[in-house]
C-alpha cells in the first residue's frame, strides 16, 4: 500500500524510515520525561487554553499569548483555520503538501495551483486566501526574500489571508531573516510545529501565530474545545528549553544534506537544491519499491500535484543511516542494471 | 472565569473537581503504563489508520474494522462527522452538550432544539441529521426504549442521519439493551469515548461505529491524517482489557449516585433522576461560586440551552469525595441562611 503521506511504517517491516521529515536527533530526553510524567495527570481533561504552553511560546516567539493558538499537530490548525475562515478562493503552490488543498476542499473552496514564481502575479482581489509552505514540502526550497516580500505586499494590499506554513524552517541553518514573521500583518498567519523540530510526531503538537487577536480567537473557537492532549502540552513546555539541541540539529542537517545530495547526484539522479531537512530528487527507477526490499522507506511523490512517479523525497538523517541508504541504493540500482 | 465546559481546573486552586464526568476510579494502572511506554516511540508519526486499536475495537464491539473510525477524543469525531456530511438542517435535544450545535454551526446548518419527547414528532423528510446524547448530558437520562425505537424508525424512513452519542452509556449499570446499537442501520452513527470510561480525558481518544463502510470512509478522510496520537492509541489498546474495572466502576457509580441524589434532595434541591455518572439538580443559590471557596468545582449549567443559572451538574465520584462535597454544601448553604 502506498501511503498518502510519509511516515506510515505500520503493518510492514521497515528498518529505516526516510519518508518522514523529522529531526534526526530524535525526541530529546527532557521531552520524553515530561511527556511520560504528564500521563499521571491525564485522567483529567487537558487545559483547553494550553495556558502554560502558550505563555512559554509567547516568550519564545516574542508575541502576545492572545495571538497564539495551539493545535493537535500543525495539521489540526490547517483544518481549523480553513473551517473558521471559509475562503471561497485560494491559491497554493504546485507541488506542495496535499493537506492544504484537502482542507480547502472541505469548505468548497476553489483552489488554484501555481508555481511559486507565478504566485505574486496570480494574487488579486478575487483571492481570499494564500497558503504557502516555507521551506516548501517536498521541494525543500525557502522562498526567495524578494519574492516573499512581494507576495506579502500583494496579500496585504488585496486583503488576502496569507497562511504561511513554516513547520520546517527551524530545522534549516539558513532560516535567519527568511521567516515571514518580519512582515507580520493582520492578514498573516504563521504555522509552526513541534512535530518536526523536536521529533515528537506521535504526540501531535503545533501552533499558529497571528497579529490579529480577533482572528486568533476565531481559530481558537473553531473545532473542539480540548484539541491538545495533556501529554503534548507538557512535552511542548519541556521542548522549548532545548536550545542546544536545535543548534546541533541544524548543523547536522546542513552537513548531511550536502553529503546526501552529493551521493544521490553520483547515481545520475536529478537532485533539487534544498534548504530543509529533506531532499527531492528524480530517478527513473521505482526506487521506493526497490528499497522496500532492503527495509527502507522513502517517499514516493507521485501523489504531489505537478510531480510524477519518478520523484522521490528522502529525509536527512544521521550519517550512519544516510550511509546505509546510499549503500542500499547502490545495491538495488546495480541489480537493476545487470 | 466560568468555563464553557466542565473540567477546566487550570489557573485556579481546585482541590476536588465535580465538574468533569469521568470514571471515578481514575485511569487504570495498565493504561498509564501503556501510555508512558508509548512515549518512547512517539518520535515517529502515529499509525494514521490506528490499525491495532481498530482491530481490538472490532472484537470488542463485534463490528468490522472498516466500520470503525477513531478520533482525538469523541469531540474530534463530532466535528469530522459534521464537516464530512454537511447537514443543512438538524435536530438536537434541549438541553444537551453544546458542541453539537457548535459543530453544526460551522457548516451553516440550521439547528432546531427540541425536548427529547417531542423529537419523534419533529423528525420529517426536511431533516438531514439528528444528534442525541444517550444518556443525555447534562440530564443523565437514558432515552426510553420505545422512544428510541420510534426515533430510529422515523430517521431510517426519512433518510435522516442519526448520530447517537453514547459516550456515557458504559458507565451506567442500566445500559443493557438501552444502546441504540440494536437498531444498527446505514443511517446510524454511534459515538463512544475512552475519555470518560477509562478516565483518560487528557489523552484524547474516542471512536465511532458505522454500518455503512462508505460513510465511515468519508468520516475517516475528513480532517487531518494523524488525528490520534501514538500515546492515545496505546492507551486505548490497553484499556480494552480492563473488564473488571468497568464492572467495578458501574457498581460504584450506581451506589454513589443514589447516595448523592438522596443527600442533595435533603437540601431541598430539585434533583433530576439520572442513569449516568453525573447528576443534574436545581438550587436557587450560586452554589458553584460558594463551593469554589472550598476548592470544589461543580458545573454551572447556565450555558446549556433551556437551563439557567440555577442548574448545576455534579459528577459521581468515590464515597469519600462525595461526602466531602455534601459537607461542603452543608457549610456554604448554612452560611447563606444566617
Amino acid at each position: 500500500m502506498v501511503s498518502e503521506h510519509g511516515g506510515d511504517i505500520y503493518g510492514r517491516d521497515i528498518k529505516l524510515d526516510f519518508s518522514a521529515n523529522l529531526n534526526p536527533l530524535g525526541m530529546p530526553e527532557s521531552v520524553k520525561k515530561a511527556a511520560s510524567a504528564a500521563v499521571a495527570s491525564s485522567d483529567k481533561y487537558p487545559d483547553p487554553y494550553c495556558r502554560e504552553l502558550t505563555k512559554k511560546l509567547s516568550d519564545h516567539e516574542n508575541i502576545s499569548a492572545e495571538n497564539i493558538v495551539c493545535g493537535n499537530g500543525a495539521d489540526d490548525l490547517i483544518y481549523r483555520i480553513v473551517h473558521a475562515l471559509k475562503p471561497r478562493t485560494a491559491i497554493i503552490a504546485k507541488p506542495t503538501f496535499s493537506e492544504y488543498a484537502k482542507a480547502l476542499g472541505e469548505v468548497g473552496c476553489v483552489v488554484t495551483e501555481l508555481d511559486t514564481d507565478d504566485i505574486p502575479v496570480g494574487l488579486n482581489d478575487g483571492t481570499d486566501m494564500l497558503i504557502l509552505c516555507n521551506p516548501n514540502n517536498p521541494t525543500g526550497r525557502l522562498i526567495e526574500s524578494d519574492t516573499l516580500k512581494m507576495i506579502c505586499e500583494k496579500c496585504f494590499e488585496n486583503n488576502i489571508l496569507f497562511l504561511c506554513d513554516e513547520c520546517f524552517i527551524d530545522l534549516s541553518e539558513s532560516n535567519e531573516n527568511r521567516t515571514v514573521k518580519r512582515f507580520m500583518n493582520d492578514n498573516l498567519i504563521v504555522l509552526k510545529a513541534f512535530t518536526k523540530m523536536y521529533a515528537m510526531a506521535g504526540l501531535r503538537l503545533g501552533y499558529s501565530l497571528f497579529r490579529s487577536a480577533e482572528l486568533a480567537k476565531k481559530v481558537r473557537k473553531s473545532g473542539q474545545f480540548w484539541s491538545v492532549s495533556s501529554v503534548a502540552q507538557a512535552a511542548g513546555i519541556a521542548a522549548l528549553d532545548e536550545h542546544e539541541y536545535v543548534k546541533r540539529a541544524q548543523k547536522i542537517i546542513s552537513e548531511e544534506r550536502e553529503y546526501l545530495s552529493g551521493e544521490l547526484g553520483k547515481f545520475g539522479f536529478k537532485v533539487f537544491p534544498s534548504d530543509a531537512n529533506f531532499i527531492l530528487f528524480r530517478c527513473e527507477l521505482p526506487l521506493d519499491e526497490l528499497l522496500l526490499s532492503e527495509g527502507i522507506l522513502i517517499r514516493n511523490c507521485a501523489n504531489y500535484s505537478g510531480l510524477g512517479e519518478e520523484y522521490f523525497r528522502i529525509a536527512v538523517r544521521l550519517h550512519a543511516d544516510n550511509e546505509t541508504l546510499i549503500k542500499a541504493i547502490e545495491k538495488v540500482t546495480k541489480w537493476q542494471k545487470t
